[in-house]
């Protein structure tokens, strides 16, 4: 299959991937405590009502509503002090009418009371009585049982990614460990008869590997795991054997081509002999990326990204995510890290075609952001180094105008 | 030092503390590919000229510019073709005039060679010449040696943190190792006599520990090291111990107070006799979490947060990351992730004071977005949870109408 029959659209190329794809989420047991940025499995529901007791939401004084009405500045309410409610405990007295409790934030309300005035609208006498100056009605500074979450809401719905915040409400629950996606393992080969490892000295004409290291960067902090599987030199014999090891053992793969047009056919040929349907994608409506190869053999999926590590890295944030999100089931994704800035300078595009711009973001004394273009000839990884995001020039479009708002997508 | 005698804006607050603080920032060599989020404690330098062969940026055929100098689709110009470049390799032949070399992406240019020609721009004949049907300049098609970096260029200041193009740029000049920055390491203590263990079943009155999961998550994620020190009771002596504790094996100290004023004194008034200059700030106008303690012992900070779980993740997020941050010794921060969004409800504020609220973001058919305001009445750590970003109500406003676009912190 010779490369570039038929460019589809990045939309397109995920069209036919999922197509084909069934992605089964296998989960497993983690601690909570280590499941920060994984992605739950179930459906988390609520065992118990939150609060489970009437708490107070206010320093002062629990009381019967009803002994404050008419209480004011001028004409105070006097309730005598019963007793102090404990915190962490349930009080062991009940609430009779013109008795109060003294009471913390989060203490529990003592029977029969039904509202609590605040400290500051009180005065406490000599003679053990507290002077209310201000009348709260029924309820007031009182979380009722239940009023956060009923027992049986869904809280952390199945497919979210686990922030600092849902690791706290698993832990205001009671959930200790949560069921969580088990990471797909993904593969990864750099093909090229110019590349070595960044530990080798080069000698002229030799590149150092930089791809497996940004791929698998990317891919560890999105939640997949990384298998390394080196350098593969271009030959045919040495490719196949290195993507039928690479096939058996990790879930997914992706090979990086060498930069030659005739390393990435070889890559797509061989993909094809590796099983059922083999490659869906070959040229994708983009830049950088264009060479980009998406095939399939039963559920694992292979992807082959340009040599250039601009590319590489932009297709993998762009369209290789989203593929291993499937793989972990997330589902309503949430925003990525994104920030909307003002383009700075005109950029002109090509029609028909999808394109990503490295930019730096610039913060104006306003407060608002520029976004600049960081241009660069040779697409070296530098030019990534040096942005902050990249901006998306949708194929509609002949480019942008200075001054537009662009949504940068941070990296 | 009872609470709330003065309260200091947010700006003001990390100003005063970071008057007193001089952060030094520790380091260690780590392997590049363990270093990603981690921060270079150097500035990094090129050791080499990038690219340092001369390279062809297509693939076709390498020439001296001179030979096509007036060619073009009806006069093309015919050149000998001398041989293949290999990949890898430094081509062991020059070129002569009238002579031309197959040539691959990224492969390097044979001496006397200045410029290559596309191969779409090519035939080649059975005679085995090449017709050339378009003239290249000097310099076409080819990175000369240099172009991207010069050795001697910093390519990563000092106080980056690494990202996967860091990493992938790191490998380029072949550093399979960094110095990176030591996480500090900050200890947490929840205090409380209403909180208990996650793990352990509530009986009436007492809620599970949240703010010792979250502050550490929020942590981790940024690049410190935790220790946790669980749950303290709410006497003196309890405190005192724990926190002196904590404080000989951390390097910085966050306690969450429980819920009432009188334990925030406590907080305070111990944190003031464990080393000078003691505490420097005791509230802050910013809702939520205006309890806010920062307190300082030589170089360590000690940080009160309110009980409340959403006072304690917000402030964390706004005001204890920039103190982590400078642990690190992150320069020239990069954006945090801020999506400009229309409000779809007015919120009113209080003047003087900073608000900060939970927002859902909603993707509008159009592609731009929405915020929408995540009310609760409790400040659970749900309302946290179903949000996907803060906004922030700077203390000059008195609140926002629907319809501004508000910038949102993702979280």
């Amino acid at each position: 299959m010779p490369e570039f029959l038929t460019l589809v659209t990045p939309g397109e190329a995920l069209e036919i991937l999922f197509n084909v794809l069934n992605p089964e989420v296998k989960s497993e047991i983690v601690q909570t405590e280590q499941a920060l940025g994984r992605v739950a499995t179930e459906d988390i529901l609520s065992p118990q009502d939150l609060p489970d007791f009437k708490r107070s939401t206010v320093d002062g004084y629990a009381v019967l509503a009803k002994d404050t009405h008419g209480a004011g500045e001028t004409l105070p309410a006097y309730l005598m002090i019963k007793d102090e409610v404990p915190m962490g405990d349930e009080p062991d007295f009940s609430l009779a009418s013109q008795e109060c409790a003294l009471i913390h934030t989060g203490g529990m309300l003592p029977r029969d009371a039904d509202a609590v005035v605040m400290v500051e609208d009180t005065q406490i006498l000599e003679s053990g009585e507290v002077e209310v100056f201000r009348a709260v009605a029924k309820g007031e500074n009182v979380i009722e049982v239940g009023e956060d979450i009923s027992a049986g809401d869904i809280v952390i719905p199945k497919g979210t990614r686990l922030r600092p915040a849902e690791i706290g409400g698993l832990m205001a629950l009671g959930f200790t460990a949560v069921s969580t996606a088990i990471p797909p393992v993904i593969g990864i080969l750099s093909s090229g008869d110019e590349i070595v490892s960044p530990s080798q000295k080069t000698k002229p004409g030799e590149v150092r590997d930089i791809n497996s290291y940004t791929l698998a960067a990317l891919i560890e902090d999105l939640g997949g795991d990384v298998v390394h599987y080196g350098i593969i030199a271009d030959s045919r014999d040495e490719m196949l054997k290195a993507l039928e090891k690479a096939q058996q053992e990790c879930d997914h793969l992706i090979v990086t081509a060498g930069s030659s047009a005739s390393t990435r056919d070889l890559t797509a040929e061989i993909m094809n002999t590796l099983g059922d349907p083999g490659v869906l994608v070959h040229g994708i409506s983009i830049k950088p990326g264009k060479p980009t190869i998406f095939a399939v053999s039963g559920e694992k999926v292979m992807i082959g990204l340009p040599g250039n590590p601009v590319s590489a890295l932009v297709i993998a944030i762009v369209l290789v995510s989203p593929i291993i999100e499937a793989y972990l089931g997330i589902r309503g994704s949430r925003p990525k890290p994104a920030l909307s800035a003002e383009l700075t300078v005109n950029i002109s595009s090509q029609t028909g075609r999808e394109d990503w711009i490295p930019v730096r973001v610039i913060r104006t004394p306003e407060g608002s952001f520029h976004a600049e273009p960081v241009f660069g000839r040779s697409n070296l990884i530098f030019i990534l180094a040096r942005s902050d995001g990249l901006i998306r020039i949708p194929a509609s479009a002949t480019g942008l105008e200075a001054g537009t708002l662009v949504t940068v997508r941070l990296i």
